[in-house]
């Protein structure tokens, strides 16, 4: 959108009106969007010529405070916020400001479309996070080139060497979720598992197999889940475990969101949690707070992360070489009230 | 944070080295924070000058994409995502990005801090949304005196003539939820309004009184208490209503989280929802779905509203002036399972 339009020039509500077309695409047109029929391009653009629309700029680029990107999956969701919450503090810390956009959500299989990193190089982003991406070889060779720096939150797969990337402890954690429930006494512990490729979820999958060996828990394949990160397909992977001969006692979640669908799996079994089956998620949503039992749940440090990258970011732009590039945060066991102790006679 | 610097010349790094200070305090220096010791600040502009650091900035003004920022209450809450998702789409539509920042969370009452409004000028930011913010006067006018278009979305307080507000029909929404209790056969129907002075509020409670008016149901003054949109306080409310004499069979609550309250509430009494007490919330936050049993509420439609708000924007940036200044779009009864008729002895 072009700013107001000093005094004594026309407005481009003006040379909407003259070219006949909505002020949005006379907008569209001066932004030099693609996305406008040739003809109606024309129209407007003649209009602006004829009309002596002059497109300022009101501020003094000099002292504008310096912008970075924080490129993000979706927007509509609690973590996503938690994720800009930490990355606004810590910019505002910093006196930066920050360009969010959902341009994730975008494209297929969480790259940034076309056009997206043209846009940040036309900008003038001093660097970009970006949170939940997954970059082809050629867009890390763009950013290389153009010397964008650049930090991944919690990358969807390992980053090439040199990369730098903040993220949770998820093995840890998956370690943790497990201990707790070996803890209480069960041995029939089951895992839904998110996407089958994604960096995060094996790692807490596999933190939740570490913790079974260390105990001498026998591995059980019938027992290992995946759920997609999808309320509705975890909902689907729990019924097929109670369906089991010898169903678990105890299930690892490796979502909140995963953790509602065995909720719900439990209740069309008429199975109570904790009593008759205990749930560990993964996330520590607001929503875990909201769910009835109460959900068990291991924090990830989501504000945390993103301040903690917005700060290494920081430290690229000034051209200062961190030379460890993956740093974990730690998660955090939070127990509620969906675990307790297996019956005695499971 | 300064740019990176081109090859040749220092880094920020460099120069904060030799300054003896952090990266980030000699960014604060170059990007003009006043949050530096004059000593700081003195040592780190003599290594900029030795050094011959320049600041470089990378982008090319005249393309630049137009900037709006988003000025919101807090990010960490999943309205607070509605409210950007609707405000990033919108904008990505119109080839516009979007600055956010949480200034309003880091002072008091809801006004943007001092500095806050200069960093708007300083940044060349087209125009302003506000959610959920009150303006003082004199800062109405440092945005009429800069000529900076802005909306207010959601505002707390009726703002003054001429200024453009796009927000939820609250009044409508709360008319609707009593109509919906009212219509299941309760007579005895309590409120709990958020904040008293706040206009969202007291438009939500006004639509509830006048429902009742209409159903020639008598208004009962211990029936109207006020939760200041706190679920600890909505808590508190709600013991109170359950223990008069003659308690409500359903109670309309002016928000989720009050609504969640409210269930902790009936819990403590040993009451069941809805066989005991029919409960309504206002907003739809995913964690509505969360509740069990599931929340009946009044959907706010957040994204539409920042999308709406946004589009208008852009028209007054265009410099249109459209003559309606106030937008509400429309609210929508979710019916879940915390309602039912009141029990046949109540």
């Amino acid at each position: 959108m072009a700013p107001r339009a000093s005094s004594g020039g026309p407005t481009l509500a003006v040379v909407a009106r003259a070219a006949s077309v909505s002020v949005p695409t006379a907008s569209k047109v001066v932004n030099g969007r693609e996305d406008v029929a040739p003809d109606t391009r024309r129209r407007v653009t003649e209009a602006l010529d004829r009309l002596g629309y002059v497109r300022r700029v009101r501020f003094d680029a000099a002292r504008r405070p310096a912008l970075v990107d924080l490129m993000v999956h979706s927007l509509d969701s609690s973590w996503s916020a938690a994720i800009l919450h930490g990355a606004e503090s810590a910019a505002h810390e910093l006196g930066l400001d920050v360009v969010v956009s959902a341009a994730l959500t975008r494209s297929a299989r969480s790259r940034p479309g076309r056009g997206t990193l043209d846009r940040i190089g036309t900008r003038g982003s001093s660097g970009v996070l970006f949170n939940l991406a997954e970059l082809t070889p050629s867009q890390y060779a763009w950013l290389d080139q153009h010397r964008i720096p650049f930090v991944m939150l919690d990358p969807v797969m390992d980053p090439p060497p040199g990369v730098h990337a903040v993220g949770a402890a998820n093995r840890q954690g998956g370690r943790t979720a497990t201990e707790h429930l070996l803890a209480l006494g069960h041995r029939r512990i089951a895992v839904i598992g998110g996407y089958r490729r994604r960096m995060c979820s094996t790692a807490r999958v596999a933190g939740h197999h570490a913790a079974l060996a260390e105990a001498g828990v026998p591995h059980r394949p019938e027992y290992v889940r995946h759920g997609n990160f999808d309320e509705t397909a975890a909902r689907g992977a729990a019924l097929e475990l109670l369906g089991l001969p010898e169903p678990p006692t105890a299930v690892f979640v490796c979502s909140d969101a995963m953790a509602l669908g065995v909720y719900a799996a439990a209740r069309q079994r008429g199975l109570r949690i904790p009593q008759d089956l205990s749930v560990v998620g993964f996330d520590d949503l607001p929503e875990a707070r909201w769910a009835a039992p109460a959900l068990t749940t291991v924090r990830q440090p989501f504000s945390e992360i993103a301040a903690d990258g917005l700060r290494l970011l920081v430290r690229l732009i000034a051209g200062d070489s961190p030379t460890e590039t993956r740093r974990e945060l730690p998660t955090e066991l939070v127990v509620r009230q969906s675990t307790a102790p297996p019956r005695s006679n499971s």
